[in-house]
């Protein structure tokens, strides 16, 4: 036998330069239809989206469009509209996430809320979101827009799925699935599976790349999680413990408060609904979190995870693409060590 | 000479009735479309949704689709579908608007922020957004998509230059007319427009009935203006004095602080910033805007826009549906009598 398995190897050091120089090219031409079509006659607009598009994200949903572009080998320039329009929802979605968590800190800068007011970021969002849609229409496929304004709305719901979990210790691992499968997946599922569209490809090959960008996408959200109980949360450009202050029932704390004898249930239980948010409970937390090996084993499930992305672009012929998008799904789940 | 010619009669007593007769099965039709499609397995949304879309409010925007389809000929039924999505635009503006706001009557309800809160409210909203779109997805026309993608665009945009016209005096009433244009009219004329999309009808009758509900919304949004500078708002079933209290820059105050005299215009420079905003300031307010007929000339302007509305649709055959959308203007531009 000659096949060629690729097994999810986190011990590694993985990066995100493979897929970055894949990419570059074609990057740089989707940050020219972002920086153009974010514009406005209102200067607040221009002003407040900058701030979030040009400091310092990944762009990690628009390189996965144009890498799965480049891995069924499309030679046209449809994807860069489409990249820019994924990233505009994307960016709508965090400014209406700052003002839904109040964060104040967001990849290592003051959030836009914190600056501007809430209500310019609520407004400011929608405008992206509808600029996003003005972007797919000009496109012109319904094909893309059906995936894309489908995605969308899924946020939505998780988003408020997540809303209405908070504060709850009740909520258990599949609630959980549900919500980061909806927030987040979701999004890299559809940036992954345009592509397919747009290069004219077969159903097959429109599954197997969201199923690409599903698992990576729940993988993803995992070590995000798993890394808010660690105690360098500093790398993450957000202040650690957020998701403890918060109140919000992710993995980790799901896991501890399973695995928890009754003293730990105790604590966690007024920890989740906000009678424990000093910096020695998050101490504490992170105590019982490594006691019950609950972030280990949320890195674990990232795993399960990273290995069916892989796994579903095994089809695809080997190359350049496919080996960099192998390691951006490495990247991701080894992010926490 | 035997041409029929409608001249605004703001003396009679018009109604909404025979729009509302008019389009009475289509509207049903159109309400069983948005109970279908706001529903969600989140609780929470249909139920946030619901009390703002069950509660009270007229369908006018989506009445004008129907209308506008009548007044066509139209035989089909891809209007109720396309009219329930422009509610949804409608109801997703409204909960961020009050979010926005800090409003906390609307309808004369407690507004869904003030319940629910404004998380749950910014992202109830982002749904019915997505959900929209959906619909129009579902349809397939982009024609009506570009025209809605759009309208949506200039909506955020329109909101986002009212917050940063807020609490100032230079405000003339130039930058006002381009506010409310994009924030009310914008989404008027599309609700309108995309029925001469769906009827196949010429560029031109697009244009008409754009033409239609654009001055109708401006209109419109000129006596909701006025309204809140008489003193019985109350009928409004929002706050009387709300706009004067959050500084908002509407005409009858632009008119009454260019036309005041130096005491006058002290006292809007205070109220505008917020170091007036008590009962007996509001009385002032109003007794200034009387005095300098301020809010008898912003009528005046709603009823050249009325007229202009009227006119627009004077090309199309007289009959039932014509005579209805002339009776709405007149009902829009008589409702502050």
């Amino acid at each position: 036998m000659n096949a060629t398995v690729h097994r999810l190897d986190p011990r590694g050091k993985p990066s995100l330069e493979p897929m970055m120089s894949l990419v570059a090219h074609d990057l740089n031409l989707v940050n020219s239809v972002i920086l153009d079509r974010m514009q406005s006659d209102i200067p607040l607009i221009p002003e407040l989206a900058g701030h979030l598009i040009a400091g310092g994200g990944k762009r990690l949903r628009p390189m996965l469009t144009l890498a799965s572009a480049q891995l069924l080998g499309y030679a046209g320039t449809r994807h860069h509209r489409l990249a820019a329009a994924v990233e505009f929802i994307h960016t709508a979605t965090l400014l209406h996430d700052d003002v839904v968590d109040g964060s104040d800190l967001r990849r290592g800068k003051r959030t836009a809320n914190l600056i501007w007011g809430n209500p310019a970021s609520v407004l400011v969002g929608d405008f992206l979101f509808s600029r996003s849609f003005e972007l797919m229409v000009e496109d012109g496929s319904l094909k893309v827009l059906k995936i894309l304004s489908n995605a969308s709305a899924v946020i939505a719901e998780g988003e408020v799925n997540q809303l209405t979990a908070v504060r709850r210790i009740d909520i258990g691992e599949e609630r959980y699935l549900e919500i980061i499968l909806a927030k987040t997946a979701a999004l890299f599922a559809a940036a992954c599976r345009i592509a397919a569209v747009v290069a004219e490809r077969s159903e097959a090959d429109e599954v197997a790349l969201d199923a690409y960008g599903r698992n990576l996408g729940i993988a993803f959200q995992l070590v995000d999680d798993a890394i808010d109980y660690t105690s360098d949360s500093g790398t993450m450009g957000k202040d650690a413990g957020d998701d403890f202050r918060e109140g919000k029932m992710t993995l980790p704390v799901i896991l501890a408060y399973a695995r928890g004898d009754e003293k730990a249930r105790a604590f966690w239980k007024d920890a989740v609904t906000g009678k424990r948010s000093s910096d020695e409970d998050f101490a504490e937390a992170i105590r019982l979190v490594r006691e019950t090996r609950s972030v280990d084993d949320t890195l674990a499930r990232a795993r399960h995870y990273g290995q069916r992305a892989i796994d579903a672009i095994g089809g695809f012929p080997a190359g350049a693409a496919k080996s960099a998008m192998i390691e951006a799904v490495e990247f991701a789940v080894a992010r926490a060590y």
